[in-house]
């Protein structure tokens, strides 16, 4: 945690560099200042087999899910949410010119009973207390 | 909103027409007349990797999720579901013939306060109002 | 359902030995015996897209939800997902010994008013109650 998923149709590959839009809403996650770099996992879904509104070639799609742990506020949450979507609006703006472009994000909570996980990553990550 | 997102094993591409699945699926979508055309976004996911019941090869499965914003009674949403369900299962329809296919839906809401959107298709389709 | 849904950075795929994973997390969502044999379908989506934490090469995730029909205990539910997560865990152990692997699981439940299935498995896999 916290997942952010990507869905979009393939044609948005040719449209927008969707590396860099994973790279920068990474950095638009981590400067909310509520998760740790270790446990920020961006990644893009691509669908080559769709069919959006009224199925023109030139429509395309990204929808992105947050899935976050609990604990956070609903302010903090309203927060991560704008600061993601805005980053995400920005990358993207171009596309926004074109009739042709659907951007979502929702964000989900984590049940913390019903889920369980393991990151070796943090121990590289986190600062250590001390190195005395 | 509304999202329709289509799980597959990547057998199925053999066995259907998802390209023409995806369509019949949006098209079913707008005849419940729940949704405006602009909005919705239907698509595929393949998963090649997969162990699905015994593990026959012919063993194939398409998993589909209905994420819709709120404001539909509980009937327009069983009605929305029984509507896309039943096209799905006639466009599918000679794989129930054989023992291999498994076919599911699940209807989700998006909470409209942990969400955002930003839609440039609906200019372009929505109704003018007055053209004078 | 039940569905088990690993999502995974494509470069897992050269680290671990995906087939044979899901065919293991298949075992033991039936070692449980809370589910049926033909109602189990796992499967993995790989994505090509991504940024992991401080996005070193070698960084990699696995992202597994879930999803199952309502009617088991708080209890069940618990040792479905330990011995799911452990499971994956034992399979993917020579990934801990780096710095570098993240894995994930969350279960959630499919409403049961809002969800459509059928499934042509199960005739041939359930125990015929007689054969006279």
């Amino acid at each position: 945690m916290p997942h952010l998923i990507l869905e979009h149709s393939a044609n948005l590959s040719a449209k927008a560099d969707l590396t860099a839009l994973c790279h920068v809403l990474k950095t638009a996650v981590l400067e909310t200042g509520l998760f740790e770099t270790g446990a920020v996992r961006v990644r893009a879904i691509s669908c080559e087999t769709y069919a959006i509104a009224d199925e023109l070639p030139d429509n395309a799609f990204l929808d992105m899910s947050f899935r976050i742990g609990v604990g956070r506020s609903d302010d903090e949450k309203k927060r991560a949410g704008k600061t993601i979507f805005a980053a995400a609006q920005r990358h993207l703006e171009p596309l926004f010119d074109t009739p042709h472009f659907a951007l979502s994000l929702e964000i989900r909570e984590i049940d913390p009973v019903l889920s369980w996980k393991k990151n070796a990553m943090h121990a590289r990550l986190r600062e250590p207390a001390s190195k005395g």
